[in-house]
């Protein structure tokens, strides 16, 4: 048997004499879904099945057979999933089960049917009433050479087809042997075809776990979990917090760096250049004289307080994504252990980390790409997993876009091929193209542009960007509302309504969405109006913060929560189909189950100052509703319940008393 | 200088040790156009410029710099252009001329501007008001470092401004000796980037002569050019039709084959199956006791005689296509010399050419991929050369989809990298993947299916498909409006006006189309009712025709070829956009040149019986027209003139008067 492949990206020049290689008997001339054929891998969840497309095309009429070849890496045995044509006998299609987490390879082989092949031009001619004398011999040859090649009880099966295709008295009765299944299935299983040709790759495919596509988040500083500003708690003090969060129905808790804060140009309040005595700095400025980023700030406690911290949450049902930044404080051990690391300025000093007119006087950046970077990425790769042993399975990265796309590459990968599973999560920026990149070469998650997109208009072709084009192959947006450096100005002005629509918008718009604490109790003082920045920022001082406070949206988020878990429609992220009210301010999408079983429609006031109506424009397609469907729309949010009738509908939304209404569309009862 | 490659297509496993070869600096993640990454070459003509774009992201905040490399194949001199970012620092383009025949490659390199992010972070920092002094010394240590390794009198200059930047009084000087534009030049040009990195593979595009896109091409038989039937003409009597192809305006004349034809199991009149003395037998019937593919049929003439059409065409400018058939008669040459060619049924017999329940009887299929294959393969590309050295530059393929598609690949290579500008023309069949495939691997051209798409809503969707999509890249359809094959019922029952409306779209929606002769005297009997094949077929008899016949269209498919000469809007493919008529019947489309000089609309009535008229819709973006646009619409098939307002017009077009508009829009006088 000879396996050829289909050609190279790159042709390979076929000058002169026409070489055996080259010339494939059988073109597979795409395989679908693929990014960059193949140089970067597709995402998918554990479970899903995964529909492989291929076109394939070889001269004349033969029959072709192709398979799905598929195997887990690093080094799982190859499987087969027959594909069937779909489309004019060029287009095949099949589909191969995801069954564990990590990464999966699969490509397309094909081959000439040759029993299959013959069977068709058999019945057409017969079908014809063209004499098959010698079709009837070609075939009963065909049959007898594979028994002579198998042998044993199967040769003896076959040669009795054989005898039965020779005696036929005439062409239907030939046609009825030929298409036995027992005989097609033999001659099937039995083929050693010669023209046997895979796909010139394989393709891959990143199978992650359910969190990584449904989770909801919460951010939280461990250290700011008391009710008395300036009175900072501890890791084992946090831990009462916990029970609160989940709660709430979180369960994904982001805590932001937790090791050793340098005091050199430590950052006091409200980012000033000067601390006071007592300030904390900020987390980011990682490493002092108690270590760097695989201490535990003694501040907060020990590594064993860290384990019982993640095991508690754990217990509680919720996960820990600890914050990945690689940076250091002037006051770190890697500054004084590899000087080499950081770049310097012609004085000899060290070079603050910058980017103008922005400076981080509290950071040095590492140089990446210097001399030792081996032993430097060695080391950050040692980091990761020094924080896996402790429990972690999810890192959020910070500033990813400053560091080389290659070392990302390769320490995920590092990570992934021992520990499948484990979620990296990569803060955003406003480079679109970056973005993508770092999430194709494995970023399992981004928390992109969704706290940017206010108006309809906005969510509409944003929403519609990422669900319908190749992004929905490989980038998964995370909608957290708010993070401590992003306070929209919508939120500054919007008051208690505006937190409502935001946290229904991203609870229910992406599978993975999440908030940073404060929000809950609408916290909205800015910097300076006009910034982004919170006032009395977490980042640089203990807040204490009375959870309690009147006004606070936990109920809210706490339903949502509920809600989100209670309905599938919910767990996915390209099921989003927008709907049309006849007012701007409103916004209208759906939420559909795979067996449709699960119907959801969302309608949002966008203005948090006005009560506004409209008419809205069903996609009944979308939904599965035609203009005779009659049904309830049941606000799970509130329990009220309508009845509607046929593709239309009316609301009035007032944002004083609730912003958005989140129907299940139920029928009967 | 380290040149790195971004990642090829499968990633290598970066497992361990991160490797600094596959550490690249610099990710390039695509270059557009490309077919597959560069599997396939995309096809453009001669003079034109093609727009290369590149994603292009690294970390951080550096200025980077790409150039476009390209080169002739097989050996051109690698040349470059500086390409531009167009998108947010990450989206770049640039254009390269096209001004050779044949095949160029094209890829993307790009590095580190040193040189320019330091001075972006010079005058960031100035304008923000921070002191720059170290700064200062970095840069002039930069020019001083280029000073060193370049010598000579560039060292002297450079030097020179070093010295002016140690000494500015203040930043905003500094920043103005930075940024000196033979500074900035010299420090772009002598610049030897560390970070050098070259898009994985060198992509690649088919470059045609004009006539590849934009020609008119009759279909004739030379033994069929005179007046009486049964008396057939040589070739040397074919020349005196030519003159009056050419006054109709054609540029290439595609001519079946001219090869002896076989006697066993000639083909009689209408395809009977036996033929009677006298029938001429069907031209596709390759090969008899004077020769094979190579020979001249000598009832036609000899070599010479064939060598003075070609030449005689050529002197009226017109040039030929020839037809390649790759299947013999039973008295072939090859039947005899290589037996080994054909396949062979169980009674030793040869096979004969057939797809159930469809037989050729008069031919045998040689099979492509037997043993000897190599030698079959370079015998036929023999073949090809063979007809190259008479004058022939394009070849009309019959049924290639029957013979394998690495055969095509590899001939049409071998063939175009000694002859640039050879055209091959593949024969249409109802596969799309399948022809798509072939026009990828390098079919110049392909007949397709305008013929059977006749209502406005079938020819508004196929030519949006394929003029809008990837298609339009690699796959240049020639709209032939009829063939010795295809006599569609439209054709057959829709009278003069049908072969109007039929010939006008053609010629006015594709730039390359043609018409098999007969045609222009409306010949439209059908063998049988609801068949597509002519009644007394020419493929199997000897015509005679009376070409000044009553009724015929010539006049009228003069005035089309001359317009299309004319009119530089019709030698382009994808500038087509569709317009709305209120009517069904009409179909309306406009074509405009790139510099929106020439701007035709072409009005239709695809009924061929009854008279429509419509108001129409104009998409004013399209035509470059608004609501307040004065204009005339000059017919320049009839000379008459309408003044049309705004983006509106009416028509009335009766198929029995004139059933076309073929507007050009002009203003003033």
């Amino acid at each position: 048997m000879i396996t050829t492949f289909d050609a190279p990206p790159q042709r390979v020049a076929m000058s002169g004499t026409p070489s055996p290689e080259l010339a494939k008997r059988i073109s597979i001339t795409e395989v679908r879904p693929h990014l960059s054929r193949g140089r970067y891998a597709i995402k998918r969840i554990v479970g899903e099945a995964l529909r492989v497309e291929a076109d394939i095309v070889k001269e004349g009429h033969d029959k072709l057979a192709a398979v799905i070849r598929y195997r887990q890496l690093p080094a799982g045995e190859w499987r087969e999933v027959p594909m069937t044509y779909s489309y004019n006998e060029d287009e095949w299609s099949g589909t191969i089960p995801l069954d564990a987490v990590g990464t999966t390879e699969y490509t397309v082989a094909a081959w000439t049917d040759r029993y299959a092949s013959w069977v068709d031009e058999l019945s057409r001619k017969v079908g014809a009433g063209v004499a098959v004398a010698s079709e009837i011999l070609e075939g009963a040859a065909m049959i007898e050479e594979t028994a002579g090649r198998v042998g044993g009880e199967l040769a003896i099966v076959l040669n009795a087809y054989a005898d039965r295709l020779r005696s036929a008295e005439h062409g239907l009765e030939a046609v009825a042997v030929a298409q036995t299944p027992e005989l097609v299935g033999m001659m099937h299983d039995q083929a050693q075809p010669d023209d046997l040709t895979e796909f010139f790759t394989a393709l891959r495919v990143t199978v992650d776990r359910e969190r990584a596509r449904f989770a909801a988040w919460y951010e939280l500083f461990p250290r700011s979990q008391g009710s008395v500003p300036g009175e900072a708690t501890t890791l084992r003090e946090a831990i009462d917090r916990l029970p609160a969060v989940r709660a709430m129905g979180f369960e994904i808790l982001y805590i932001p760096p937790i090791h050793p804060i340098g005091v050199t140009n430590r950052k006091g309040r409200n980012n000033s250049l000067v601390a006071q005595p007592g300030d904390p700095g900020s987390p980011w400025a990682i490493g002092n004289e108690y270590g760097g980023h695989d201490a535990v700030n003694p501040e907060l406690g020990t590594l064993e307080d860290w384990k019982a911290f993640v095991r508690a949450a754990n217990e509680l049902g919720m996960e820990i994504a600890l914050d990945f930044a690689i940076q250091c404080s002037p006051d770190h051990p890697y500054v004084r252990e590899h000087p080499e690391w950081f770049r310097r300025r012609p004085d000899g000093t060290i070079k603050y980390a910058e980017n103008p007119p922005k400076k981080y006087e509290d950071i040095v950046a590492i140089d990446m790409w210097c001399d030792d970077y081996v032993n430097l990425w060695q080391e950050l790769r040692r980091v990761v997993f020094h924080w896996i042993d402790t429990g972690v399975r999810a890192f959020r990265v910070d500033n990813p876009h400053t560091k080389p796309i290659a070392f990302w590459e390769w320490l995920i990968g590092e990570v992934q091929r021992e520990h499948p599973g484990v979620i990296f999560f990569a803060e955003a920026f406003t480079r679109p193209k970056k973005l993508q990149e770092l999430a194709k070469i494995g970023f399992t998650e981004s928390y992109h542009y969704f706290t940017w997109r206010n108006t309809r208009q906005e969510l509409e072709e944003y929403l519609t960007e990422l669900t319908t084009t190749e992004q929905a192959e490989f980038l998964r947006p995370n909608f957290f509302a708010n993070t401590p450096d992003i306070l929209t100005d919508y939120l500054q002005t919007g008051g208690r309504p505006a937190f409502k629509v935001r946290v229904a918008l991203a609870a229910t718009m992406s599978p993975s969405y999440g908030i940073y604490s404060g929000f809950e109790l609408v916290e909205h003082a800015p910097l300076h109006p006009g910034k982004e920045e919170y006032l009395d920022s977490e980042k640089y001082e203990i807040k204490g913060r009375d959870w309690n406070a009147p006004g606070n949206i936990i109920a809210y988020i706490t339903r949502l929560n509920a809600i989100r878990q209670q309905n599938p429609a919910l767990h996915l992220w390209t099921n989003i189909a927008f709907h049309n009210p006849d007012n701007e301010n409103i916004i209208a999408y759906s939420k559909v189950s795979p067996d449709g079983s699960n119907r959801l429609l969302i309608i949002a006031n966008l203005d948090p100052f006005q009560a506004h109506s409209a008419w809205i424009t069903l996609d009944g397609a979308a939904l599965g509703l035609d203009a005779s469907s009659r049904y309830v729309v049941h606000d799970l949010l509130t329990g009220a319940r309508w009845p509607w009738q046929g593709t239309t509908g009316w609301v009035y939304l007032d944002p004083h008393d609730e912003p958005v209404h989140l129907f299940r569309i139920e029928f009967g009862g």
